[in-house]
């Protein structure tokens, strides 16, 4: 097992009715002057809005208002967002929404308290100061109300990177699963896939005998193919959604990613895809993985088996173990088939001629690597992409 | 799932040689007088106490010691740190070693902020304010390196009680499995039951439908049942040893805790056995827990048949769930028994004569209960230490 670090001090606020704590919480991390950011209008339709408000009006709390994030958020809001703060001193922001919503909100709060230009964390500076960020959680999918990450899109060239650190995890983060009732469905399922993905990001590791971590991973994968089909079934299944909300956050606030190496190679390589066709991070993310697992599987094909046995429940094939792995594969892209994901670039509506510029894009040169299960040079990127077709 | 909040700030460290990190973490946590508490020679001698002094130094941060903390704290060394920190103006305070350093020191920083007698706490009044407390760990069992509880035993009377709060929560933890290593088997062995039982106290619940929660507890038990018995056949075995002390801090963290009613009826049964014979609190869980599930399972037939399924790998008999439910109690015993623990009164060296006692000492009082799963009264206690006989 690697030496490793894990924080995670995000106070989480679970349940039903729970956004009316918002402001309550905002008092309790010391926030007075409040920027409250959000997306689309569904937020303030729903009364999300107005019942966040309510309770920050509860504490005395006053606030100013940023709406219009949205999904890849861009780099021209969190300019916007930078601004209002700094003329209406702003000291804390709370996100409501998805993980674009809170995403948003902490390239804004890093923003804040940089001089320079806040892409500069995006290019790999570390950020070491930032405002506080609570969240009020909208979408099960990202796990941004638990982690220190964040992914921005730069118009210019739509460039998608991410950036992070601990300054950036959420002090406090609302999740309520009602409140995820009213998605679509194909957007809770865009959710499923980036959630599960963020499991497997961690599971295919070079790092051996770390078995409390892959056990971890397996029990949110195991949760995820029990719950999703159900939500599928019963949009209003509480009990379901509160599951993959929870879920959600538990696969991206690292404590299933302990003591091993992570890979993300497919992350970097789906970011090309939704940064080109604007689409959701999450179907984007189905229509990689199983290609990527499928072009590097032979590196370590028990691992592939021991998944596919303990995921789906295939026998172990010992004189084989190839294709029990290809088994957990096929099984991986018949899940995301029946929860309506697009598992090819056809189904997602991307072209098979833009493959050289989404490689070119990764920016990776000549001899640069992507991912550390097997680092990935631009031939291979180019390879899977091409098995995603 | 129940409504709830889940708050773990720890910064844990994890791994080789990060004892001598130390110094390091207390100043960035703002220790600068320091009490080092801590329990037999064996910290000493080793050079553990040693190389933590030099971090300190390093650091400038001086200290003062206190060592002496037994198996099962007593409440007169409490006093005595909680006089001596006041006397040196101790702000900090660093527990090296187990459970019992931990679950002392977190007494000694609650009391010392506190004008009344500390015990208090134990009878249930709630810890809001405490000094700050760190650990450095030697065993893998008790999670209170992770935790906001505490266990104090009084002399007088032997009464053995808990309690608890956010303000006990550790700021830091350095968990290094190296030290671990010179552990005598049985001690490693009776951690291991301490660890699963944290979980058992987790998973039998009326709480329907919290699968994430079930898969995560059903995580840290699988990873034991694969490690404990590694450590068993070699002691020297780093990764084992490195994967069964990350599985006890999450086993009492609460993260495999979250969103349903917890029992903990088996922990104040075992109480009154580790209080009266100073037994390790982990023997005493093992003979305790085959007792307990014994005695409720047909409240639950199906959660007990689902465990030994998913933990044990029995065959789910579909027309006879009892049968299944049985076998995994069984297949409990003998786990216990494989690694050198106890599994009843008499290999424990208990007395049935002592059990009116026992049951008295709990001080349920006539219509009290002890339990959620099924909450006991006095008779089904009594009933539960003969089934242990």
């Amino acid at each position: 097992m690697n030496n490793f670090t894990f924080y995670s001090p995000t106070y989480f606020v679970f349940g039903k009715n729970t956004e009316k704590e918002a402001g309550h919480y905002v008092k309790r991390f010391g926030g007075s002057k409040v920027l409250i950011h959000y997306g689309g209008g569904s937020a303030v339709r729903s009364g999300l809005i107005d019942r966040v408000k309510a309770s920050l009006d509860q504490e005395g709390i006053t606030y100013v208002e940023l709406g219009g994030v949205l999904p890849n958020p861009r780099s021209g809001l969190v300019y916007q967002g930078i601004d209002l703060c700094r003329r209406e001193g702003v000291d804390f922001i709370l996100a409501v929404g998805g993980g674009s919503a809170i995403d948003s909100a902490k390239a804004i709060a890093a923003g804040v308290k940089y001089e320079g230009d806040f892409w500069d964390f995006y290019e790999g500076k570390p950020v070491i100061e930032a405002l506080k960020v609570g969240t009020v959680l909208t979408i099960a999918a990202a796990g941004s109300e638990g982690s220190g990450d964040t992914v921005i899109t730069k118009e210019e060239g739509m460039l998608k990177r991410g950036a992070g650190g601990e300054a950036l995890r959420p002090v406090f983060s609302i999740l309520n699963p009602e409140l995820t009732q009213s998605l679509p469905a194909y957007q809770t399922a865009c959710g499923a896939a980036d959630i599960m993905a963020h499991v497997f990001e961690r599971y295919f590791t070079n790092t051996k005998e770390v078995e409390i971590t892959d056990r971890l991973c397996e029990a949110v994968l195991l949760t995820m193919i029990k719950e999703v089909p159900r939500v599928m079934a019963d949009p209003n299944n509480y009990e379901a959604r509160a599951n993959i909300m929870w879920a959600g956050m538990v696969a991206h606030n690292n404590s299933v990613g302990v003591g091993r190496d992570q890979d993300w190679a497919s992350h970097g390589i789906e970011h090309e895809l939704s940064a080109l066709y604007d689409v959701a991070h999450g179907a984007g993310l189905a229509v990689i993985f199983p290609a990527w697992m499928t072009y590097v599987m032979h590196h370590d094909m028990n691992r592939f088996a021991q998944l596919a046995v303990r995921l789906w429940g295939c026998h172990m094939n010992y004189a084989n173990p190839e294709e029990t792995a290809k088994e957990g594969i096929k099984r991986l892209k018949e899940f995301f088939t029946s929860i309506g994901l697009p598992i090819n670039f056809r189904e997602l509506g991307a072209r098979e001629e833009d493959i050289p510029f989404m490689v070119e894009n990764m920016r990776l040169g000549e001899n640069g690597t992507a991912g550390s299960f097997v680092p990935l040079k631009n031939e291979d990127i180019d390879s899977i992409y091409r098995l995603a077709l």
